[in-house]
């Protein structure tokens, strides 16, 4: 099982990180990519992913697929009652549970049902890994097995950080959509089954089914459904169009 | 869960497999490398590695890093014990668990213990998923996490098929391991915890710990501990080493 404390991972293998990847294995480098788990010290040049598989990156992804055109990460309830107040629906979790008084919980399928009752633009999020996580980066393009080809385009030729968010129960399903994403921007093919297997084998997966929440494991254990490349500018996560040259709006 | 036929999955996603890696993600290669799951159609031109996290591949790299200097597969019993017959140290397991008669199980913990006993020089290996699909291949390299640094290094430049055996209880820890060899021949570098959790957090892993043998995956679930590279010829496994000069000898 993987360590409680994500935190504690990322210090102790920052030295690990920090290499330069030849010197790490020995070998030319024909891509320049990181994968980093929780908290990464990121560099100034690099162009941040952030994955947390299940659920926030997926519902993020999903909502930009729909037509939300904006999304508002926000930490506590008081914000995001007075955003629902302003007409903006609000999404949110707690021990994966939807908050009482939120619209819906954070969750692709309870998104996608209230977006066909009715479409909105703004969506606020407030979960327990992926918000904070969030808001302590520059900036971000948010990932999961759900756009995972998009981004990988997006992202090409960029000196890359991916980051796995993780979370109290385990990190695997974001370590495979990591992985995957390294192995798609150097041009490598896989059979859709290698990355959702890390994620349906999980153990957040095995605690989502175990709360009534399979649903929603089986609606993000899917690869390459969206061509959308949400992009977090250090305010507000937008969808992003993934041609080539516009890319250069990101960092 | 995954499919329990890996027969299936990997017919149902050929045509995905064998496009070329350009056409599935709309890029320009940077590495000809896939990675397919099970039964794979290879191609005659590709390096083949193949991977059985749980437990053979890891049984096979700790045997040839302990000094074993052939392994042989086997498909039945009766061959199995001749060789024991002949002083050749037999390897096997059913259902996870050491047969009767052998010496070891699946183990590579159980092939560490019986070598500091008395060291050998051959070992005969049965299993259930591993063996069958390696005896259908032309060759092959073994690889697991253990080793997954050296194949990297020795398979750079390459036209690659790597290969997740899967089996009963899953593939997640195959796929991880895939996924990790992919990027790490690409170049990129990663948080060994990246690759482990997918291993930890597997249905094989819970399989192997409710049956008592968490000591395999505790032993197994570990990134870049040795430096050998073992070849399967067609006939025999044997250690193989990983100096880049050297690997011409590898088709």
């Amino acid at each position: 099982m993987v360590e409680k404390s994500i935190l504690a991972i990322s210090v102790l293998t920052t030295s690990y990180l920090l290499k330069p990847s030849d010197e790490a294995f020995g070998v030319t480098l024909s891509a320049n990519c990181r994968i980093g788990i929780g908290n990464v010290v990121v560099r100034q040049n690099e162009t941040i992913v952030l994955i947390d598989e299940l659920r926030a990156s997926s519902t993020v992804v999903t909502a930009c697929a729909l037509g939300v055109e904006e999304i508002l990460p926000v930490l506590d309830d008081a914000m995001a009652m007075e955003l629902q107040h302003h007409g903006v629906v609000i999404a949110g979790e707690q021990g994966c549970l939807k908050i009482e008084g939120y619209d819906i919980g954070n969750s692709p399928v309870e998104l996608t049902r209230r977006f066909a009752q009715t479409p909105f633009s703004k969506l606020a999020l407030k979960t327990t890994n992926f918000i904070p996580l969030l808001l302590k980066l520059p900036h971000a393009i948010i990932c999961s097995s759900l756009n995972l080809a998009a981004v990988a385009r997006a992202v090409k030729n960029r000196s890359l950080c991916i980051i796995a968010a993780g979370g109290t129960y385990g990190v695997a399903e974001d370590c495979g959509v990591a992985l995957g994403l390294a192995a798609a921007v150097s041009g490598a093919t896989f059979e859709p089954e290698a990355v959702i297997a890390c994620i349906s084998e999980s153990a957040a997966a095995h605690n989502l089914r175990a709360k009534g929440l399979g649903y929603d494991v089986d609606f993000i254990a899917r690869l390459n459904v969206y061509e959308v490349v949400p992009y977090y500018d250090g305010k507000v996560i937008r969808k992003s169009c993934p041609v080539q040259s516009q890319s250069s709006f990101w960092r």
